[in-house]
């Protein structure tokens, strides 16, 4: 089985937000699907791991932002990059409240889904829910950004090597999962929280 | 609720297929994910009303054949715009056959997965299918069609109108289903197999 295969699914790139009481929580994600109509449903996968998803579970609703075209690294670094058990992502921001006091992407978006959850099923790795488009808005005339975009022109390119230290491990930077050896195996995957190759960084020696 | 926002979702092109018994049947479809790994697992949804949808539920496995930016219009009519009730989409192709037996598109594609259904969700207008992939193949290095490629690129743009007649109704060209009156709803889906206004044709006065 070669799963580079997967890598040619289509995919956009979200900010998939919650309240669960008084917390609010964000990350970044890259699935969602309509998956029928009358009523309108949408199905997306998150992470167990995340904040975000076992905030969603207690909560039942979430807000899904399309992000656009415009979109900035650092936008998808600050949702996606850090864990909403370490930091209040949405403390210094001002952003809009969907239907159910959800905030949403006020910029850098360009559509956005208010969604209430009728089913979930756990899948190990991920959960899977199905939702209830309970509202949507259309927020800009962008077109959206998709993850081959995201991967091409808005992730910084890996940073040149730097000399004369040699690599010990590989740092997950989505869950600190730390991998031993020097040299990370392209197809894989954080035994932790899911991610791939590309959301670990080098640890040097000493 | 501005249903337009929906249409900012990304999503692939792809030619599903299965094989029940000795039928074999493809069909066009847009939805497909992964949502797991370990093992890997992919969600797709499927009009109910289409044949192939109901193969799949008896033999409970599909090929998808991811299309890429070679693909043609009339691939994309062949295995979308008709329906195996009515003809043997296969009759007169040469396929190659994935380890189930499923045929998958040997051109016009760069990766296709074969998958054995874990679950499935009734929906109403689709069925929800998540299935274990069991291999997955890399068939060339184009890129993937995407549903907006599609949509802008690979689509025949509507023909020029027709002087002089009077347009009595529209007709949708997947399920024949006619929809009377002059001007169709932008956002009309038809209630027969889903598909939106893009896919109806106009019917003239004799």
């Amino acid at each position: 089985m070669d799963k580079k295969a997967l890598y040619s699914l289509s995919y956009g790139v979200f900010m998939l937000s919650t309240k669960a009481g008084d917390i609010t929580n964000g990350c970044i994600t890259n699935t969602c699907m309509q998956v029928a109509n009358s009523p309108t449903r949408v199905a997306i996968s998150v992470i167990n791991a995340n904040y975000t998803c076992e905030l969603i579970k207690k909560s039942g609703i979430f807000a899904l932002s399309m992000l656009d075209q415009a979109c900035t690294f650092e936008t998808i670094k600050h949702f996606g990059f850090q864990s909403g058990r370490d930091v209040n992502k949405m403390a210094d921001l001002t952003l809009p409240e969907d239907i159910n006091g959800i905030p949403y992407m006020g910029w850098h978006a360009c559509a956005v889904l208010s969604c209430k959850i009728v089913s979930s099923q756990d899948l190990g790795s991920h959960t899977l829910f199905i939702a209830e488009v309970e509202d949507a808005k259309v927020l800009s005339e962008n077109a959206p950004l998709t993850y081959a975009d995201y991967q091409s022109r808005v992730k910084p390119k890996t940073e040149a090597k730097v000399q004369d230290k040699k690599i010990v491990g590989w740092r997950c930077k989505i869950c600190k999962y730390v991998y031993e050896g020097s040299e990370l195996p392209k197809d894989f995957t954080c035994p932790l929280c899911g991610h791939g190759a590309e959301d670990f960084e080098p640890i040097y020696e000493d």
